[in-house]
């Protein structure tokens, strides 16, 4: 008789996103007169920058003709895109990470969620909290979070790192030693960045107990300070003991075209097998590459124009973000994160909690955020707003949340 | 300490097409005059069908707009898509698929080597043999097939079912009761369609005995026989026991635009839990979905006039499958395959092995063609040929096959 997985009924609720997305259809379909000003799931509002929709086109115009038609793309991403990463995003950076340690795909989310698979059954795992909750969740569908502890509102087997106004956000080495550990900075959902120094110590850390960690660095285009890393390998010895995943969502506005990539140095290996030839057995066994017009799409990101127009884009976003700061500041409300990243974290008022500040802002207000307690329990008491809206939007959004009653 | 799954460790050698193509790149790198005539890996030849490529151009510059621009995909696919599909690869042949058991993905590969997931660590898992790999090396990785014993040829917890000449290349019920069952027809390697009482004969089995079918469809654009079946779900009692992967690779040459989907009634139900919401979740969790352009590629597959292009390029490979069948005949082979399919199954001559004959027509010939023992045991000493080429590469792979002495 066949039989479900059985740790899938250990997931907790729906994927938060798809709660939020369940509970705004259902407003929207009980108000259809209120515009909803959405600051909810980080997704971007920006079209496609012109050199990247040049790329496209000129792509789809070689998919038409036999002689420059494209079948299967190399598993792991074509030479050209692979070598505008190494240069672009690492060498650039005095940072060496070879062509062929660069594993193109269709997006971050994919690479952080399947990641998983190449670690052993029972590696102890450790992530911060609050956390994006791929991280969590796809732990969970494989068995490897234990159970969930309903009181605690935490999985009995995961290790879970705080992330508190205490601690400035940025996690302090867990009591016991994980085999796996999940950082991502600048921070989804805190906003919060990590210096070169802090991710230093956690790299050293990681090697003094031999643990990988899986560095999610989808929003270092962000960045803006001089002592915040781009790359967990401008670190000494990261090369030893971590994975790199990127994202070309959240820079170019690739959210709908899909392509990210992960980095996994060769020099990875865990009791003398390497980590690296793994995830390339995965990749080709499992996966069939990013479409070739989108790998274009990618390398044109990297052009002079198109690495001009994003830096367009993403200073849109960070002007909504330091004005979304600022306004919610000068409200009186305890505001982390909006600089060296597009999310803002907000304290909300009165100990209200998450999901009550939530239905609120939608119900009276019509704007959406992201509940804090939706990515774990230091969330509690704590709401996500992104940047990726347009100004007009995020002046809107700020003047509906004024006239509320602090 | 962090340490590898162990079970990859467990793959036997590289994933067959790397193989292949590795030897390739050997070859052509010592023979530099040598012009290849590769029919191997199963990849198409003809450029994206021009209504396919309107699509894509009009889709990209939506994506350069603020007003039509869009960011995430909904997880399961566009409704436009599934609308297309549900209403022309179903409702057409009189199968009721409702839009939402229809998940929207980057490739059958993808799914194909992820439904396991959704399914108990412990499922007894049957396949064909010879098999597409990927059914195989997924349960590898995920602990599922045992230990790989070297002198059968086979993972001893997977249940294989010969597909032999003896058999007519449609395997008999296994003398265990498998949990989960592969099947793909027309099949690949081996180009041999199953009739629909045969394959009604494998739904009323699985109903007796509580398997799931996970049934790859993958080449029913191949067939124009009116007693074979383009779907599973054509069979009576399929929705409570079958899930069906479909692709757009070989029908429309999407090979390196990457589209499929899956479908999973809601009736399929195992202890009362939905199958169909475990994929969900799963989809939800794990993937982000298909690019919104090559969505709308998909789409456009179904419009008259690309319905049309596409029925033209399947003619084109037919025409070199019946070439190739009837002229490997007359020079004295034993061939299947090659009706209702893309794939010719060729008996290698004088018994010699697979690899043999691979080296042979490699080295010797200056052809390209995929081993049959790289699918498994009962693939030794037959050899598979594609119908993707050219015709003209296809003429000229006969004449060199010609000039063997046999």
């Amino acid at each position: 008789m066949a039989a479900v997985n059985d740790n899938y009924l250990k997931l907790q609720g729906s994927y938060l996103f798809q709660t939020v997305a369940r509970k705004v259809r259902e407003f929207e379909g009980s108000h259809p007169d209120v515009r909803l000003i959405k600051l909810g799931i980080g997704d971007v509002t920006q079209p496609v920058a012109p050199a990247v929709i040049s790329a496209l086109h000129r792509a789809v115009d070689e998919m038409g003709q036999a002689a420059t038609f494209r079948g299967y793309a190399p598993d792991l991403g074509y030479d050209f895109l692979r070598a505008a990463i190494a240069e672009n995003d690492y060498k650039k950076r005095g940072i060496s990470i070879a062509e062929d340690e660069i594993f193109v795909s269709d997006g971050a989310k994919s690479d952080c969620s399947n990641i998983q698979e190449i670690f052993a059954q029972d590696s102890l795992v450790a992530v911060c909290d609050p956390v994006y909750p791929v991280y969590v969740d796809s732990n969970v569908m494989a068995g490897r979070a234990g159970d969930f502890d309903g009181d605690r509102r935490l999985y009995d087997r995961l290790v879970y790192m705080p992330c508190t106004e205490a601690n400035g956000f940025v996690p302090d080495f867990p009591r016991v030693k994980p085999d796996l550990i999940y950082l991502c900075f600048p921070n989804n959902p805190t906003g919060v960045a990590i210096t070169r120094d802090q991710l230093q110590a956690w790299v050293d850390y990681a090697l003094k107990i031999g643990a990988v960690i899986l560095y999610d660095a989808a929003y270092e285009a962000y960045i803006s300070a001089d002592s915040l890393p781009h790359s967990i390998f401008e670190c000494s010895g990261a090369e030893d003991c971590a994975i790199e995943f990127r994202s070309f969502s959240k820079n170019a506005g690739f959210t709908g075209l899909r392509l990210g990539f992960t980095v996994i140095p060769k020099k990875l290996k865990l009791n003398g097998q390497s980590v690296h030839d793994l995830w390339a057995r995965r990749h080709g066994t499992k996966y069939n590459g990013a479409p070739y017009i989108v790998q274009r799409a990618g390398e044109a990101v990297y052009s002079p124009e198109g690495s001009q127009q994003i830096q367009e884009q993403i200073a849109v976003y960070m002007k909504n973000a330091v004005y979304l700061k600022t306004a919610l500041k000068d409200a009186g409300y305890t505001v982390y994160g909006g600089e060296n990243s597009p999310y803002i974290w907000l304290k909300t008022p009165g100990g209200m909690s998450s999901w009550d500040f939530f239905d609120l802002l939608l119900n009276r207000l019509g704007v959406v955020g992201t509940p804090g307690s939706g990515f774990g329990p230091s969330g509690e008491g704590f709401f996500r707003l992104t940047a990726f809206g347009t100004y007009e939007n995020s002046q809107e959004a700020i003047g509906r949340i004024r006239s509320l009653e602090l």
